[in-house]
């Protein structure tokens, strides 16, 4: 499949949600990403895995970081891409090759922006933290994310968004004695036992604090459960996986004690964390890019590479087209106008014309 | 492999437990017992799937069926065999591997039964009705099941037990909404909506019913329980499959209506289904039987295929080795004795000597 980076940006972002993505199945969408960038000779291409870096090496006196990932959730029946009036619906649209299409535009068409940019297109965002793209550059090449700012295209209404909610996977596990379900009184049955940790996330009444004026949203959630070993056997093991959404006044380490805390008596691994990250408003290549672009800031409830980004020292931001709300739903899109005002203000604060 | 039908019982059975067999995986097992068939010029011996039938045609104005199943539930650390001084252990030795090894010795070494004998060796008894290689039979030769009586080889502590218990299998399915996990409020968790569910299987106080003076025990079990569409998506289907075992005073329909009952508001699919078996010991080839055998009488708890045969109007028991409480359970094991006084009991009720 190929990519024509000379047409307008939503027709970019329809193709690149026609060219199914889910996390470990990037190899076609990068190949294509891979085409676009090696056909302008502005930009220094390496591609590590099915990650992409393009770098415009001008000598700037500031070098900047705008990355988006290429994958997405698994497919609800809502591929290919459609259009109404004013949006572009699909999987993915909005988280986030709505954002990868505005990069990928201007990365391709911007020849000589005033910033340096260091453009990364990344696979695996979606799935356990250590498939990640970028933490495989930040461990294996850390020298390309270097930079004196980031923005992340993730989607945030085509506004700026700042700081990001921590996030830690952990397995609850109950066990039992495997017995014939005809005689199951010699037996105990661990799905059963998983009683009680569903009726606690089920009960559960998550905090909303408020940091640097912003409020946040914590969210405690089973994202899988499985158990079971034969149609006629008394199950010995149940284990609910569970996902714990954190604003970032907690750090890991207060997460997982209040996790500990909530499953007391459980069997409790931690099987996968990333920290969340304070808004650092602050900084001010933060604040200076937050007053190009204008509106309202509002706080980011998703975990995104800004964490990542804030673990490393440098400042980052969300900034993409779409409404964060609509991530992984099976209705997700994006509109038109966030699409088109994401590039414009890209490209003017890169120093393109309007 | 090899058996070798000339060495004794319980090393006979020893090479049937070493012969893996889990369910849908009988291939070897049959042909190993398809062989020892076919080297006895007394048995008519037919192959349908990997279930084998072997018949005597003496003209005997009785026809008993001998039945058992070769199949075991999935392996659990617990092969190869092992013997302590009294017992055999393995995967299988109990439920059934015990009463086939009686079956198949008898079958090769008694020529001329006082009674014709069906010997069925039979697939898929430990999974969905629909693979139980007797049913397969029952429906597309069932000249083969015609008898005047019927002996299954369970597990019956070398005794006789009467009836069974019924058996179905339903699926409570509960439903949400997909979002993303990190703003979860935004769907709705269909794993947190079956926590009822699982708290309903935690309490409930099963029935005890007594029946022709013989006390049954209904089981109500999750037996497996999936739910979950990726690491960072909150899911929208979760399904609790349960086994419910019922005491035979409650037919197929009022055990279904038991459990919508329960399980009212809830999408409830009944998915595999079986009878029970009433004693029926006033039936003159049963109570022959059992005189023949003496001892005590005990209900069967489990469901085995008695039921089938009790629904084709022909009267069956179960009468085999092992203990049935330690089916389907890691250290399963067979006494050395039980094997040794079923086949007597057995082969001098068939008329060989003692």
């Amino acid at each position: 499949m190929e990519l024509d980076v000379s047409t307008d940006t939503v027709t970019l972002t329809e193709q690149l949600v026609n060219i199914p993505s889910e996390s470990r199945d990037e190899q076609a969408i990068a190949d294509a990403v891979e085409e676009a960038l090696r056909g302008c000779g502005h930009l220094a291409v390496e591609r590590h895995g099915h990650t992409l870096v393009a770098r415009t090496e001008l000598g700037r006196s500031e070098r900047v970081v705008i990355a988006g990932h290429l994958d997405t959730v698994p497919a609800n029946d809502n591929l290919p891409a459609r259009r109404d009036q004013t949006h572009l619906h699909g999987l993915g649209s909005c988280d986030m090759k709505g954002g990868v299409g505005v990069a990928l535009k201007v990365a391709t068409t911007l020849a000589r922006p005033v910033r340096d940019v260091t453009w990364i297109f990344y696979e695996a965002e979606e799935i356990e933290e250590r498939h990640n793209g970028l933490r495989k550059l930040a461990d294996h090449h850390p020298h390309l994310l270097a930079a004196d700012f980031a923005i992340l295209m993730e989607p945030s209404n085509a506004g700026v968004e700042a700081g990001c909610q921590g996030t830690m996977r952990i397995d609850v596990r109950t066990t039992g004695e495997r017995a014939h379900s005809a005689r199951s009184w010699m037996g105990s049955n661990a799905i059963h036992a998983a009683a009680p940790v569903l009726a606690i996330l089920a009960d559960l009444e998550p905090r909303r604090p408020v940091i640097d004026g912003l409020q946040y949203h914590d969210g405690l959630n089973a994202v899988f459960i499985r158990g079971g070993v034969a149609g006629n056997v008394v199950p010995d093991e149940c284990v609910v996986e569970i996902n714990y959404r954190f604003a970032p006044d907690r750090d890991e380490a207060a997460a997982e004690a209040w996790l500990r805390e909530v499953f007391a008596g459980y069997d409790v691994t931690v099987t996968d964390t990333a920290p969340g990250a304070l808004p650092g408003l602050g900084v001010p290549a933060a604040a200076a890019f937050v007053e190009a672009v204008g509106g309202e800031v509002n706080p980011k409830m998703g975990w995104t590479d800004v964490a990542r980004f804030t673990a490393l020292g440098i400042p980052a931001v969300n900034f993409g087209p779409g409404d964060p709300l609509l991530a992984h739903k099976q209705d997700e899109r994006v509109p038109f106008e966030d699409i088109e005002r994401c590039e414009r203000l890209l490209r003017s604060w890169l120093g393109g014309g309007a």
